[in-house]
Parts: structure tokens; C-alpha cells; sequence
């Protein structure tokens, strides 16, 4: 180690600690923190501004390691420049309840600015933090700088890979988002072999084609040039940059480096001492780190406060010139509603008109957007349709980033990652929109919604069969379940326009991922003077319906099922029966409520009948064992939707007959 | 229409029976059918191999219109070209049960070769078509070129901006699949208004860098201009081609060309009187068809007869020469199984060591490949981890297509697209692979699979928490049950090696797509001898351990879960307790068995206790109301596996538990 200058001392504890952290583990992805520690070195050493004892301070740089799976990379930098990680933490990496899981993960690890591993996410994710600065600092930068930061981002060749990546570079190129730089590991190697197997497009010239300012670096360990493209994508302001690193994986492994076998298994113990030589390393003191590495990266931890102390003297400033603006800003970051925002959730009278529940979503949306000015978003191309715009909200575009109308274009995927950034960044609270059906491209945005709890608000129109003539493609029929199947994602299906109010109260409120899923087709409004709307859609389900005495069947609905079943509720009446209709806008809430609410609202030893324009699997845990199910095993088809409706046994008559075979049955 | 040259009449009769079957179905999208008419024209006229009489024939060139909603360009013209279509048909526009629905579906009119509609799927079918088409020359064609077809895409600005076709376009450039054609509808517009909006990519540079061959026509009623590119397009045949053509949406339309109102939605009377009168129409007469355009395009037919009787031709000399290729050939192109396929399924014996489902599988597919070469697959970047390399079989590369190992790259969407089209193409039983968990990156081609019953077998690894290390964003927990959610899907998750084989057998049988699901972790092989496992698996759920006697409890499981059941049965049975052990692979082949099987199975009256590492969520169909669930309502963690399995719940001792207190309930 003699004679090895400061950087490359650091540079290889970051190797080390990242090997002996896999080997420990038996588990994990040595070569790729291997390859890639000299660009997270100068990063975080010199270009990131960032205070490791302030990791939630709101104007630091954001860093994501898009190719999570390279997670000790992250952990080696954020233990060595002073975030609240200690060796130890290093040492238990991939253990339970340890700080350093397998990818990072968001909430888990100080620094970790967000959950990756699955590819793509991260580049997706980082577009909407990028978003999510230039609109707050178009919003409030008067005079002083208070947002101003840059957003980095480290991907692979799977990131490149993926569609959402491709998605989210084509819109930031759109939007010359030029705080945003994307570092991309040209390692040539992919788990299956190198790359020529089956990626041999010219990724640089792809990034021209979307707009970005692009870079190459032939060689990761040329501090200098790293350091001068680094510096270069920061001066430029008018386009996101990309810089494209040769890199090796598995550097300084004798039989491994620049193999496949490097990715995703320890590298064992010979490799390991092999490459430790190669570093000029002590081979027998595993986790080694040299007092003055800590020395040198832990400066970092002075700079960062000295920068965040000077932050504060602009805010403080900023706060004195313009109070109003300060305190919404605070209110913003601190991520609460303002006071009174509930009064503007509208409600809806009965007209004897009908009204599809997407209209009454854009009604509300426009009428809380009015009191909430953080909430902002769109639609995947669909915002006519899905009824998302906020008018006079102004579009969110190139240099007019002050706009709260997103157009994210035919880009669902995309957008959900960038959603679930915005959410990540604070100040905001993002929206997003498109058919139910095509929820299933933006699933895997989903998921890590679900798994981080950012609060994000899908608003899924189109909701059913009912639809129409655009056919089955279009008509979602499992989407219902697979979204409620997802832990942690609030699932509400509105049967009208007052309920429709009220999911967009209960999204508002909720701390994480709330979808709402919406109606095509006009649905009646239900009377909030006679229903207990409010009460009944945050609880889940609630009696909307109720017959004198004591009620012979239970009839369940969601969305505009609810109406076929108060039809169906008269009719049965017509033969001597007594139904009580339950309108069960989430499944979700109504498990939240104690076992007495639940009973009450469905009884044991009453027969129960739900009616969803969806597949039926799932309604047994609601129904019980005798109760039964009109709902969908196929897929839909192309006719005017009544046609459609009635045709796939939405009908008030076979609700009739099979709750009367139920009732004989019980 | 005096003086209008014969091109130009059969190029409005597209434009006006698109708009006349838009206007009566009173929904649909007018507006790129009129702009893309002189396309689909040229293509079914001049350029395409097909003959409308025989629409199976093999050799045919496949034409598929991506941007699906654009539908009646396509009816239209395979009506005009004699398929068997009638106007009548075209009246019907998106009523229910007419072969002309809201977007085209594969199965239900002659001619559509893919269902499409979701944006992009179509693009990645006809990858995989050229795929399967070079394939397929490879292997058979000797002296004669038997299979030598080219295929045509028509994609719209939606289909461009989606994930899917990126990933798709990245490795058709990689294979250099040069009887590809795309032809990209630049008309500007997107539903929420001017592309400029959020499309301002350079489209051909992008498509540049993947390594196509790149023109542009400025104005799509160019037809020469038009001609010479796509006869270009023909002779380029070391890449797949793109032709950006400008076009007008709603050409001709005085107040609605070149506006988003022109995509969704009819054009109203007096803009169809407008268009027609620009066009020279006569204004009184909806779905006029002149003479003179169906004669001369109906000449289609002759010329189509005439190349399929030459084709044929070729055939039989080639048949002549090669008896046993050819029939091969047939048999592949039929879809018939060789005979004594089944032989090749291996039957595994306990050895005492622990054998995980995945490289179960792997053994499975390498001892059935051998036996049917028409099996061609492979991997989004994870062979080496899902163990679908088939040992010997060449990699699938430029200029190598006999090749079976298919490197689809970190493209798991692009790969469920691209399988669809090569089991549409025929030929060929596709499979391909990735862990669970990314079962969601491509789900919207799954449907589609489901929708379309293409025979597809999917392999996904790694299926649950037990996965360990790699953490929550690694571990699937709702996707087994959101697969199953999919009307058409079969889902089988075999318990062992010996129902891993069956699993392979029945994919192998079935005309629709199959998901094969597997344990990244050892398990152990259960004995054949002893359990009937063949007749087991294909019945969806059996008896794997009976106690003497009326059971006390049934246990049901399904995958790894069955052993932890066999071990907490044999702790029951210390305890006094006769327990059942059901394995259960397969909801969908259970659910199709009759009331007799089912009820041997699961009689009622029998506490039932399902244990499966997942969300719960519809297991109470099974195990009934006063039964329970051992599940998932939380993502997982990282951890080895043995601790996350266990510290979420799965061990013989909540088992037993659980079933000590069910049947003391009970």
C-alpha cells in the first residue's frame, strides 16, 4: 500500500470492504462495486453535495445506484464519508433486520434515496426527483437559490436494457431536465456473458437521439477524465448528460475480472487474496480500513455541514423577504396538507342525470388542486379520457417547469417510476393516469410504491367490461385483484361521484399508494343526504342499502355494480325478499376495521351475493363458503357496453335468480 | 371521382369505409386509417406474399398493424382484397360477436395474424415472427427456399414511445433480422394533442443507433416516394428496416385533419361530408365501394393463388428430395408433438439430497429438447439462474438462426412479446424465462398470450421469499396470485422434480400459454413410486399423504411448501392428529376437474389448513370459511432464506399450530 496516493486508497478500501462484505455474506455482487468504485469515490468525495449527518436535508444532491444489486458500492461510501452506517452494519450486509439489505432498500439505510434492484426503477425514478426540483424551484426560488440540486444517477447495461429506462431517457431529454446526469457502467459483461450476446446497439447515439449531452470515458480508473466529464455534465444546464464508462468488472480479480462469474456469487477466497495483492493489500485482515482513508472521506461529513450551513443563511434570508411563500414551502416539504383542504372535496347532488365516475374525479381533482398547489401530475397520453388536467394548471414543460400538467406521453411504465421519484423528493404530491388495463405496464412502478410507501395517486379509468366497443384488449378484467393482491397498495373502486369524492379524500390523506379505479360509462349519483358516503367509503364497505327487518341475502358490490344491485334489491323486494346492499368500495379499508364493524356490516349465517365486473377469485374471504359470485372468468368483448354488460350476465335478472338460489340453498 | 387514377380510388375507398364504419358504430378512430391508407394500399396490393383464400398458408408475409385502435385500415383492406370479409362485416363495426371488432383479434377475423391494441405488443410480435421465420429457414430450407417470408409492421407514435418496441427494436438490431419491416406513422399527433407536446426525440437516429436501416417519405401520399422505400426496405436484407412516413390524421377531413379529435372518436356528419367531397365522393352513399376498386383490387387473389401455387410447386420437388425433413416440417407447422415425445419426460429418484425445482426443470427441458427441436427459448439475461440453457443447442445470433438458445438480453418485456409472435408464427414452441418477481415487466404480454392462447411455455425462477438474500424487490409475494388472476393462464408451481416434470409434460400438451413456476432453493424429490404424482399433477391438486383413517385436518400446499406440510403432518400425527397432505400445483387444472374429484380431494366437513409462501388472497375458495391460511401480507426481507422463511412464518410449528387450533374450533 506504500507509496499509493490518498484516491487510490479509497478507492480500493471501497473494493475491498465490498468483497469481503459478499464473501462474508456467502451472497451478493461483488465485481460491479469493484468496477465501479472510483466514480462513486469522486461522487460522493467531491461533486455530491450532501451532509452524511443530514441525509433528509431537502436542497442535497440526490445519488441513485440504479443497478442496486450493486448495494456494498453504496453502503462501502455512505459507511466511509460518515452516514449513520457502521462497520458492523457492513459486516451483517444481506442479514435480517441488518441495515444493508441484498438492494437497497428506501427507509432501511440513512442515504439511500431510493428502493432498487429491479432495473430500470432507478433511472426512471430519478427523471421524476429531477421533475420534482425543477418545479419546486420554479415554484419558490425568488432572489435565492433555495432548490437547487443536482440528481445522479448509476446504471448498467440492464438498466440500458430496459424499457422503462428508454421511456423515462426519451421523456427527460423532452423536458432538457439539465440537472440530471446518468453515469452508465459500460462494463460489457451481462449475467448470461458478455455482451455482444445480445446488446451491441450504440447506447451514446440513442442518447443523442433523445436530446441528452453525451460523454464516454474510456477508462473508469482515469480519475482525471471521470473527473472532467463529471464537472462538464454539471456546466451543462440545457440538456441531461450522460457519460458512458469502460469499466472492468471484478478489477484486480486474476481469474475473474471481466467475466460473468464476477456479477452475482462471492468471488471466493483465492480471487479475493488475488486481487488484494493486486491492490497491493494486507490479505489477512478482512474489512480493512485504513485510518487515513476514514481521515480523508469523513471531510466530507465538514464540507457538507459547512454547505448546509450556508443554505440556511440563504433561506434564512429568503424566509425574511418572503414569509408567505416560506411557510408554504415548509408546509410542502414537511409533506401536510394546508389548512381546510378538505373543504373543497366537493359534493355531488342527484341530478337524474348520470355521471361517470372519471368525470367526477376530474371535478374533484380540479377542486382540491385548487387548495393544494403541490398536487401535480397527468396521464400517459390519456388525459382527455381519464379526465386529469387541472385547469390553468399550466403544462409542465422544457423551461415552463412551474406547470402542474405532466404529459408524460405513451410512456405508462415511465411514468410510474417517475411518480414514485417525485414522491421520493418531497415537496409534491405526484398523480398519475391511465386505463386500468394498462396498469399492467407501470406494475413493477407499482410494487416499489407499495414496498416504499411513497405517496403516490394512480387514478385507473375505464375500470371495467363496461368500457365497450374498444374490446377486450382494452377491457380490464383481472387488473381489480392483481392490484389488490399487492401488499400495502390501497385499492378503491367508487360506485359514484360522492363516493369518487370521498376516495380522493382518503387518498389525500393516506401515507402511501392509493389507486382509484374509474368508470367509463355514466353511473347514478347516490344521495350523500340518505347514504352514509363519507363514513362508509373510509371504512371500506358500508350498508348502503337496508331493508325493514331483518335482511334474507347480503348483495356486495363495487363501482358501477353497485347500481345493478340496487335494481335488483327493488325486484327482490317485488318478491317478498329483503335484500340489504353493501357498497364495498375497498377491500383494504374494510379489513383495517375491527371485527365488530365487519360484522356488522356482513353478518355470518346471512346468504351473501357479490356482483364486480372482474374475475371472481378473492370474494370467498367476503362471501363465505355458501355465498356466491357473478363476476368474470374470460375476457371481454367488443359491443356498445350494455351490450357487453348484459351479455356477460351483468343483469339485474340474474342477480335476482341467483340470490333466490342462494336464500333456497340456505 | 372523374380523373382520379385507380390508385388513388382504392386509396379513398379505404379512407371513406373506415369513416363511414366509424360514424355508424358511433365509435372507433377515423383519423389514421384515412392517413394510412395509401400504406396498408401499396402493402396488400403490391408488396405483400399472401393470398387472401388461404390466409394459413405458411409462407405468407406476416403484416400486423401495431397501432391496433386504427383497426378499420386494416378490415378495410382485407376486405377490399377478397379475404373473407364482407361489407356487411364492416358494417358491424364493433358489435358484439362480428369479425370486426374495436381493435383487430387474432382468432376472429381472417388475415389479423395478432391481436393488438396495447400499445407496442405488435411491434414485439413481429420480432419474434422474423425470428421464428429465420429460424425456420435455417432449419429446413434446402435447394428450395420453403420458408423465405418477410414481415411488415405499422406502428404509430404510441407504439414508438413504449418500452416494449424499444427493447424489441434494440435486439432486432442485434440479430439483424432483415425481412423485418417497420413502418412508423409520423403524423405529429398524440391523444392529449401535438407530439411537440412530448415526443420530440430524433426517432430515426434512435433506430440508427439499434443498427437499422433508416429512410423517411415526407409525405405519405407520396406513392412512389412510398414505393421505392419500402421496395428498398425489401432488397436491404442484413437489417430490419424502419420508414418514417409523414402522414396527416383525418386527411382530407376540413376541420379535423391534423388535430387529436380525429383519433378517437367519429368525425360527425359534416366532416364526413367534408372529407368526402375533398376526395371527390359522392356524399349520399356510406359504405360506397366502386366496381373498379374491387376489381382491381380483388386481383390480389389471382396473384396470391399464383404465388402460393408456385410456392407449392417448390414444396413438392423439395419434399421429393428431403421425405424426412419435410416431414418434420409438416409435423412442426401442424403443431403435432413428435411421436414418443413423452418418453423423453425423465422421472427423478430420491437420493436423500435436496434438488431445487429450477435445475429440476433445467434437466427436464434438456432430456424433452432433445426429443422436440422445435423447442426454442431462452432468457432475459438469467439462463445461468433459471437453468433454461438447452445444452448444445447453439445460440440464436446474426447469421446463426438454427440456434435454440435465445439471448433476449435484461428485455423481459420485449420477450413476452416476441415469444407471442413466434407462437403465432407456428413452427416453433417458444419458451422463455426470468424470475418471478419480473414476471411483471411483462405482464401486458401475458394477457395477450392468455387472450390469444398462443402456446407459450413461461419458466419463472425463484419463487418466493426462499430466494433469501436478494430481498423484498428479488421476492415475489403477490405474483403467483396476480397470474392467476389471468382468465386463460395456467399456473403450475410444482412441489419437487417428479411434479416439475409433469409441469413440462402438461405445458407441452396444452394449446395455451402455460407459467411454470420454481424454487430457487433445494427441496426434496418425492418418491414416484409412492405417490401418484403424473395423474396428480395433471388434476391440478391430490392426495400426497394419508393418514390411516377419517382425517383430522387437511393440509394443503403447494411448491416448496408441500415438505414443510409432509414434516408438520408427521409432528400431527405425534400429537394424535390424522392429518392429509394435499399437493397442489395447479389452481386452473383443479378448478377444471368435476365435483366427484374435487370433493375427494377437499371433502367438506374437514378443517383445511392452505400454507403457500404468498399473499392469501384467494385461498379461501379452497380451504372454505372455517378454514385458514398460512400466507403473506407483507413483502419479504433479506436475509439467508432460512431465516426469511422462517421468521415470516413458515415453520412445522405455526403449522401445527394452526391446525391444533382449527380443529379444536371446528
Amino acid at each position: 500500500m506504500d507509496g499509493k496516493g490518498i484516491d487510490e486508497l479509497c478507492i480500493d478500501t471501497i473494493r475491498t470492504l465490498s468483497m469481503d462484505a459478499v464473501e462474508k455474506a456467502r451472497s451478493g455482487h461483488p465485481g460491479t462495486p469493484m468496477a465501479l468504485a472510483p466514480v462513486v469515490y469522486l461522487l460522493f468525495t467531491r461533486f455530491l453535495k450532501h451532509n452524511p449527518k443530514d441525509p433528509s436535508w431537502p436542497d442535497r444532491d440526490r445519488f441513485i445506484l440504479s443497478c442496486g444489486h450493486a448495494s456494498m458500492l453504496l453502503y462501502s461510501i455512505l459507511y466511509l464519508t460518515g452516514y449513520d452506517l457502521s462497520l458492523e452494519d457492513i459486516k451483517n450486509f444481506r442479514q435480517w433486520g441488518s441495515k444493508t439489505p441484498g438492494h437497497p432498500e428506501h427507509g432501511e439505510t440513512p442515504g439511500v434515496e431510493t428502493t432498487t434492484g429491479p432495473l430500470g426503477q432507478g433511472c426512471g425514478n430519478s427523471v421524476g426527483m429531477a421533475m420534482a426540483e425543477a418545479h419546486l424551484a420554479a415554484r419558490f426560488n425568488r432572489e435565492e437559490r433555495i432548490v437547487d440540486h443536482t440528481t445522479y444517477v448509476l446504471c448498467s447495461d440492464g438498466d440500458m436494457m430496459e424499457g422503462v429506462s428508454q421511456e423515462a431517457a426519451s421523456l427527460a431529454g423532452h423536458l432538457r431536465l439539465g440537472k440530471l446526469i446518468w453515469i452508465y457502467d459500460d462494463n460489457r459483461i451481462t449475467i448470461e456473458g458478455d455482451t455482444a450476446l445480445t446488446f451491441t446497439e450504440d447506447v451514446m447515439k440513442r442518447f443523442e437521439a433523445y436530446g441528452w449531452h453525451v460523454q464516454r470515458v474510456e477508462d473508469v480508473n482515469d480519475l482525471d477524465a471521470l473527473t472532467m466529464a463529471i464537472k462538464r455534465a454539471r456546466e451543462e444546464r440545457e440538456r441531461p448528460s450522460f457519460i458512458s464508462v469502460r469499466s472492468y468488472i471484478a478489477y484486480g480479480a486474476p481469474g475473474k475480472q471481466d467475466t460473468a462469474s464476477a456479477h452475482g456469487e462471492p468471488l471466493g477466497e483465492e480471487e479475493i487474496r488475488g486481487a488484494k495483492r493486486f491492490y497491493g493489500w494486507p490479505l489477512d485482515k478482512p474489512f480493512y480500513v485504513p485510518q487515513e482513508v476514514l481521515d480523508h472521506c469523513r471531510k466530507v461529513v465538514e464540507k457538507g455541514e459547512r454547505l448546509q450551513r450556508e443554505w440556511e443563511e440563504r433561506l434564512k434570508r429568503w424566509k425574511e423577504r418572503h414569509p408567505d411563500l416560506a411557510r408554504e414551502w415548509e408546509r410542502v416539504m414537511r409533506g401536510d396538507l394546508p389548512p381546510g383542504w378538505e373543504d373543497s372535496i366537493p359534493l355531488f347532488k342527484p341530478q337524474g342525470k348520470d355521471i361517470a365516475t372519471r368525470v367526477a374525479s376530474g371535478d374533484v381533482l380540479n377542486s382540491v388542486a385548487s387548495r393544494i398547489p403541490e398536487l401535480i401530475g397527468g396521464s400517459a397520453d390519456l388525459a382527455p379520457s381519464t379526465k386529469t388536467i387541472i385547469k390553468g394548471g399550466g403544462d409542465f414543460e422544457a423551461h415552463s417547469y412551474s406547470g402542474r400538467n405532466i404529459h408524460f406521453g405513451v410512456r405508462e411504465h415511465a411514468m410510474g417510476a417517475i411518480v414514485n421519484g417525485m414522491a421520493l423528493h418531497g415537496g409534491v404530491i405526484p398523480y398519475c393516469s391511465t386505463f386500468l388495463v394498462f396498469s399492467d405496464y407501470m406494475r413493477p412502478s407499482i410494487r416499489l410504491a407499495a414496498m416504499m410507501g411513497t405517496k403516490v395517486i394512480y387514478i385507473f379509468s375505464h375500470d371495467s367490461i363496461a368500457i365497450g366497443e374498444d374490446g377486450p384488449t382494452h377491457q380490464p378484467v383481472e387488473q381489480l385483484m392483481a392490484l389488490r393482491a399487492i401488499p400495502g397498495l390501497v385499492v378503491i373502486r367508487p360506485a359514484d361521484a360522492n363516493e369518487t369524492a370521498e376516495a380522493w379524500r382518503i387518498a389525500l390523506k393516506e401515507k402511501g399508494p392509493v389507486a382509484i379505479l374509474l368508470t367509463r360509462q355514466g353511473v347514478p349519483i347516490l344521495d350523500p343526504e340518505r347514504y352514509p358516503i363519507r363514513e362508509g367509503v373510509e371504512r371500506g364497505a358500508y350498508i348502503l342499502r337496508e331493508p325493514e327487518g331483518k335482511p334474507g341475502i347480503i348483495l356486495i358490490g363495487t363501482g358501477s355494480e353497485v347500481h345493478l344491485l340496487l335494481r335488483a334489491a327493488g325486484m327482490l323486494e317485488e318478491r317478498g325478499v329483503k335484500a340489504r346492499v353493501v357498497s364495498m368500495p375497498s377491500w383494504e379499508l374494510f379489513d383495517r376495521e375491527g371485527e365488530g364493524y365487519r360484522q356488522k356490516v356482513l353478518p355470518p349465517h346471512i346468504p351473501k351475493l357479490a356482483v364486480e365486473a372482474g374475475v371472481r377469485r378473492g370474494w370467498r374471504d367476503y362471501v363465505g363458503e355458501r355465498g356466491d359470485v357473478i363476476g368474470l372468468d374470460r375476457f371481454g368483448a367488443s359491443a356498445p357496453w350494455k351490450v357487453v354488460y348484459a351479455r356477460l350476465g351483468f343483469t339485474e335478472e340474474r342477480v335476482v335468480e341467483k340470490a333466490m338460489a342462494l336464500i333456497k340453498e340456505g
